[in-house]
């Protein structure tokens, strides 16, 4: 599984065409991208944070999700049109206030469907803080 | 299964606690309060929604969650510290543009565990745009 | 949604296709079907239970599974070809030793996916000892 | 986490505590234990397949259930109490014919719920069949 699209390219094409995720100011990241893999960083602003300082679990399955996405669209081109079907997050103990990095693996690229598991963790957390698994319907190719 | 919170107390609760959810302006609403089962509404800004004017994934999300929270503390008054621990979506079709309703109804209340499926529609709508089901780990009373 | 197969077929088709499930003493019983809707019954043998008498989880989970499939087919007919993707299962509360009865309900029969929802319980129970939301990939017809 | 547990103690936990998994012939064996992860094979046996002698999807739900359970046990000791309350599975492409691996890791073990991740294969396969996270209620301890 090579990538055919880079960390810029993706960022473009995210701005581009989802210009919504950054309304109340730009937080979402494409960090890096390898083989099979992609990392999210979610700069927590005042909106994503609960009581405590703490990101809240809307905040992370949304970026489960656009993690999900960044990866498919990494190994398969810009389709606007991969659209999620199934998403499944445990959340599995509060992670300390700061960014979250979720590092997002393809299981399977399938002619139509993808599915993809993630991992999100504060930045030089060992645990993760949830772990989400999606699926993404993609168009044929 | 009888409520011990009303729609007002509820709507109240939610603004005191849990300002940042009307970040961007007020969109989430609590309709209806009845035995085993809560009603929210989404209304969309431009936050929430995508390309085409129907409602983001991640608001749907985010719309199911807090409505499993709703429907919780609803039977069992008001403690903040009830937390999800899973949530399973299934996105079904794209809504049409407009408001989202979420109906809620709790699957099981245990002492420790509270389970609870969602189906989200539009206003109007017969057919389910997305349906979840949710768990909440739940303070010992 | 108007069934285009009937219990009896169902039943056939099953007996002819999934011998497998037949393993050991038949104990997969299609009840009913109805518009988007099926019954099955489980009548459980010594290898579906657990210490106490009451049905293990991987029985459920099979049960669930194999509900889906009848939901599904008696909408589209006879296809062999229909595969589980997704199957997410909560288990609610031990069921009370005897019969299950798990009731599937289709949440969308589109081109590729059909989602179903299925409720677990006890014959006369009310309450649910599991609830699951499955997702099969149908064959294009 | 150390593993309090070795493969000997949890294979006969196993066959005295749920001899009805060995129902139709032994077919559940632990293969590894290691700090935080453990490795089951399902010895296929009739019962487990499907036309084209691949391994049916309840028999890879059974077998990641059984996994989850057992690298629970293997961390926290022989508690006959442990039960599962959540399995999510995304299967991902089928099998070969022939013996599968669960490996199953721990995502959390807290005081009152463990999670896990599992990936199901083939021998020697290196892509996942099915892939599955699954929640226990655990026992104070």
């Amino acid at each position: 599984m090579t990538p055919v699209m880079s960390v810029e390219e993706l960022s473009r094409f995210l701005d581009e065409e989802f210009p919504q995720i950054h309304a109340g100011g730009k937080a979402y990241f494409v960090e890096s991208i390898s083989p099979g893999e992609a990392v999210l960083r979610l700069k927590a602003t005042e909106a994503h944070l609960r009581p405590g300082g703490t990101i809240s679990g809307p905040s992370m399955m949304a970026l489960a999700d656009l993690a999900a996405y960044v990866v498919i669209l990494a190994h398969i081109g810009p389709v606007a049109l991969a659209v999620t079907t199934n998403l499944n997050i445990n959340f599995l103990r509060k992670p300390a206030p700061g960014d979250l990095l979720c590092t997002c693996r393809l299981l399977k690229l399938g002619k139509r469907l993808a599915v993809v598991e993630c991992g999100i963790a504060g930045e030089g957390d060992e645990d993760y803080a949830a772990h989400a698994t999606a699926t993404y319907s993609v168009p044929p190719r």
